[in-house]
Order: structure tokens, then sequence, then C-alpha cells
């Protein structure tokens, strides 16, 4: 009970040092062109559980990494969740009107800012990794935007909202859902947990970011069979966007390819398989595992 | 004559050359998702004047840079500026249906896909930029990173099409139309004169980038507004996208605000401003100089 309540207050620290780290590191409003900055602070600012910041500070603990270079490095990817949200709520893609419970980027600015705003966060995730010292070795500051630009591509979150949209309407079997969901949201969230790594000593590093990639991968995947879950059990009200139309717009999902019964225990097997490979981290592990389990039995 | 012959030589190897590299470095269009690759490959292959890519190479020259660092650069600027005419031609931004004598992409591939595109280019213009070495010590290339990261976002070319949007249908005047341009393209043309310095001799580099940042500004206006003067006298088929729609969308340009014999001056006066700094580069600036009589006096 000590440590749930100790967890609960490390999340509570992370997620409120990410939002002021957010405020001061995005544009001012009253910055030219004002609309555009205003509408990238209503995309980012305010909300969201900030999953992958956490994982972020959570690798970084686990390598001794220095504090704000990790949230230089849980912005970036912030950045790079929001702009994925506001460019796949867009009429051409999920056509959303509702996110975190406020009308959606497009709704509030229209659709051309909307997608500038998207546009920007991306060019800003880059700038934040690469304006200030963030790893020992400058070759390794090197190697993050490299890892972090793959991660974005058409080989990673692009590429899975791509694969996504190829398959709305289709039977896919398991093998291809997962296919994208590694890349559609799984990449992103590998990024946080490595480019929380790299912030490390260099030589701490190195020895552990297998253990870290076996947990970020499966953490991934986790993730998106919960949020299939949560799509399929929560109402609206508590999940702050429109529940049920991942089954109204006939996507596939593990809740509809495995039943719900089988999707929570895949769900609880991957967190397994995250959790055990956390021992070479020598209990520095903790939050890691903490996380974990946030993730997996979390309720919206 | 000579000095012409030899130029278009040069620029029809360097056009080649990164046609060739574009080729070989966007992902190939039989990897999933293969739509979304085949759409990144017909909005960057097979088009386009490569302005920038010939202005990276002429800077590159100009600092003795290493061809093949600099071919990289000029890819990942080649695939920024696609991205931004993806993007650009969105029905909800200028809702163009012809770009370089072919649909646009979103007409080709759809809306969704087109969006995906123009996101997976920006990603991947950062993956060329940090895949493989291109500058002597790492900590320029994280420099090189950051320079192209601001020039690529909200306070660059992103908000210059933001301000760019907020123009249209508003009286404004030509210190604000500049400040538009500045944003809009400088940005970029800025990006790949700097980059093409950058990865010369870090040595040779630092003396000499004042000199080419005054080149590129310069020359970036001037490209814009020759642009403009283009749209105002070229039909339709010479340019290879619909003319005369500035004029249409009620759009303020140098034409319309200084008229046409005032902008044809100013231009050249741009040019006499970018060519006459060239003096510090010591003989090495000539394919700079020749750049810059072949945007000022194009008539495409």
């Amino acid at each position: 009970m000590k440590g749930a309540q100790d967890f609960r207050a490390w999340m509570s620290d992370i997620q409120a040092r990410v939002e002021l780290a957010l405020e001061r590191l995005l544009p001012a409003a009253d910055i030219v062109p004002t609309r555009l900055h205003e509408a990238i602070r209503y995309a980012v600012l305010g909300g969201g559980k900030r999953v992958r910041p956490l994982l972020a500070f959570a690798a970084g603990e686990a390598v001794r990494a220095d504090a704000a270079r990790v949230e230089r490095v849980a912005c970036a990817v912030e950045c790079i969740h929001a702009y994925s949200l506001v460019h796949d709520d867009l009429p051409c893609m999920d056509d959303d009107v509702l996110r975190r419970g406020k009308p959606t980027v497009h709704v509030a600015f229209g659709e051309a800012t909307a997608l500038l705003a998207g546009d920007s966060l991306q060019a800003l995730a880059f700038q934040l990794l690469s304006d200030t010292r963030l790893a020992d070795r400058a070759e390794d500051q090197v190697e993050m935007v490299r890892l972090f630009a793959h991660a974005c591509g058409s080989r990673g979150m692009a590429g899975g909202q791509a694969i996504d949209l190829d398959s709305v309407g289709k039977r896919i079997n398991l093998e291809e859902l997962e296919h994208m969901h590694v890349h559609k949201t799984g990449a992103l969230i590998r990024a946080a947990v490595m480019l929380g790594a790299h912030c490390g000593p260099s030589n701490d590093v190195a020895s552990k970011l297998e253990c870290l990639d076996r947990y970020a991968r499966a953490i991934g995947l986790a993730f998106q069979v919960v949020d299939d879950i949560l799509d399929y059990e929560a109402p609206t009200a508590s999940l702050g966007k429109t529940a049920g139309k991942d089954a109204a717009q006939d996507k596939p999902t593990y809740v509809s390819l495995m039943g719900i019964a089988r999707a929570k225990e895949f769900a609880r097997e991957l967190r397994a398989r995250a959790v055990d490979g956390l021992a070479p981290l020598a209990g520095r592990g903790t939050r890691l595992a903490e996380l974990a389990d946030f993730i997996v039995y979390r309720e919206f």
C-alpha cells in the first residue's frame, strides 16, 4: 500500500514537472503566428496521462540519468504524441470531434491550423532533441535523434497509421494487428524508454539497453491491448474521447479478434513479459515495473 | 557563354545525382506500408528544379565540403520541401489539384495518405541528418539538426504557412509580406545553404557562415519575388502548376503590392545583394553566384 502511494506521488510529480516544462518550452501564445502557437499549446497542454514521459523518466531512473535531460526527451516525445493525435483526429483520418474531453484542435482552430500545428510539433520535438546537450558524448545525441526519427517515420508511428488506414473494413489476423500496433503506438513508446535511457552515463546505458528494449516492446503492445479493452468497455465520459468508435468503424481490435476475456489475459501476460526482464537493472527498475502495472490495470 | 554552359552542366549533374540519391534513400515502394511509400516516392521523385539541393551543393563547394555528406543534406532538405508541398496542396490549405504537371498527392492517393506521406517525409529528413556522419565533429552534426529543426518549425517554414493563411483576404504591407516569406520559403532555403556549408571542415566553415547567411537570406527572398512574378506572368502549362492562383485567391504578392516593374527591379536588387557579399569566399563562390542568376532570371 505504501509502495502504491509512493508510486502515485512519483507519478503526480513527473506529470506536474512535464506540464511545467512543456508550458515553458512551447512557443508562447503571443508570439507570431499567434493562432498557430495557441493551437499548439491547446493540443499539448492541460491533459493526457503523460504515459510516455512517465516511461522516459522511469527508464532514466533505471540508469541514473540526469533528470533535466530526461525532461527534455520526455517533452520531445510528448510533442510527437500530441501531433499524432491532432493529425489522427482530422476529418480525412478518424474525423473525431472530442479529445481529452475538449473539442479536437481542428474543431477549435480549423483544419488548416490543425495541420500546421501537427507539422510544427514534429519539428519542435527535434528542436528539443538538439537545442541542448542531452548525452555525455555528442555521438550519442546524434544516435538519439536517429532513433527518434525512425520511430516517427514511415516505418514507425506514421507507418502504423497508414497500416491502420489500410486495415479498416478488412479482415486481418492477430499477427497483422500486432504488426500495426508495434508501429502505430509501440514505436513511440519504445522511443520514450530508449531516449530516457540514453540520457544516462554512457558506460551505464549500453549494458541495459537490451532489457529496456524488451520491456518497451512488451509494454507498448500491452498499452494498445488495454486501449482496445477500454474502448470496448468504458463509457465516453470517463474516457474523455468518443468510446465504442472502433466497433462503429469496423476497426479490428484485440477485443474483436480475441474476445474480451482473452484480451484481458493477454494484457496481463504482456505485463509479466515486460516486468520479468527487468532483473538486469539490479533493483533500479521499480518505477518501470510499477508503470507496467499502471498501464495494464488503468481504467481510463 | 562557356561559363553558362559549364553551369548548366553542373546543374544537370547535381539534379541527376540528387534524383538517384533520393531514389535510393526513400523507402522502396514494395516495403509495407506500400501505399504510403508509393505516395512518398510520387511526391519526391521525378520532378522539381531541385533548387534547394543545388544551393546546398553550391554552398558545400564554397567550403570544400565532402560531396557525399552534402548529398545527404540536400536530400533531407528536399524531403522537407516535398512534404511542405504535399500538405500545402491539401483541400484544407490551397486545395490544389496540379503540381509539376501531375495530379497532387491527395488527388492521386487520397487525403489521409497524403497527410501521412508529408508527416513521414518530415521524419525521414531527420533520419537522413542522423543516419550517417555528416560533420567532422558530432557536436556540429547536432548543431545541423538544431538549425534544420528550427527552419522547419512554427518560427520557420510551418510558421510561414500559418502567416500566409492568416493573410488571405487581408491588406498587408510589404514589411508583413517579407516577414511571411522569410519564414515560408526563406527558412528552408537558408537551411539548404547553411547545412551544405556545415558539411565542410569545421575550421573552414565558421569564418564563412556569416557571408553565406547573408547570401541565403537575400536569395531566399529573391526566389519568392520571382515566384510571384512567374505566377502573374506565366501560363499554367509552362509553370506545371495552376498559374494566376494568387490573384484568384486574393493573396498578397510582390506583384500586387509593388507592381510588376518594381517587383522585377527588386528581384535584381536582391540578386546583387546576395552576390556582392560572396567576396570572403575567395573565388569559391562561383556556383552560388551562378545560382543567384539562375533563380532570378529563370522562366519556370
